[in-house]
């Protein structure tokens, strides 16, 4: 992100575009969330006992924010499911988690 | 992030990955504190007077926590400036803004 000579307006409109995306999938449960549909279509019954200490409330809060977002659906059954869209996500989760792994080795290497 | 078929135990260090990246870079203001100083080192004022809404407080929690991850450092005229580390951020940056913005494109064609 160098900002220097791009015009103040590309830059700003840059960073609402990051922070929109950080607002969609951040907090502590929706990329645990989209971790556990990726493994398959679940009930709300079956993410709420595989998330260890989410809330009811807060689950359907945060489905239906994926919903919304239009990254998760539900089925005829009533099952939660990534949606096709979803699968644009597939390069911002692997820069996230290689730049987390190698954040995480720096880190220790520093203690 | 396709599961299936991958060892559980890589899905949660993935997880936990991709978890330590958005909390790194999460909240309302530590892309645009990253945004401001892209475009050169400030002083905690010059900051405070960019970043309009942040209190002192916040601004300061906010700055230790960028110093404590390596990604800002303050110079001897004890003016906050990116580090070489923050230089790795890069693709996380560019890949975050990419998907925001064509995410807002495609919600404000569902409207």
């Amino acid at each position: 992100m160098v900002c220097p000579g791009e015009k103040i307006y590309d830059c700003k409109r840059q960073l609402l575009a990051i922070q929109d995306t950080l607002d969609i999938l951040g907090g502590k449960w929706k990329v645990t969330i989209l971790g556990c549909l990726a493994m398959g279509e679940k009930r709300f019954m079956d993410l709420q006992r595989e998330l260890a200490g989410i809330g009811p409330k807060m689950l359907s809060r945060e489905l239906h924010e994926l919903e919304v977002n239009s990254l998760i659906q539900k089925n005829e059954e009533g099952k939660y499911m990534m949606t096709e869209y979803s699968a644009s996500l597939k390069p911002v989760i692997e820069v996230l988690a290689a730049w987390g792994a190698q954040h995480r080795v720096k880190v220790m290497s520093m203690q």
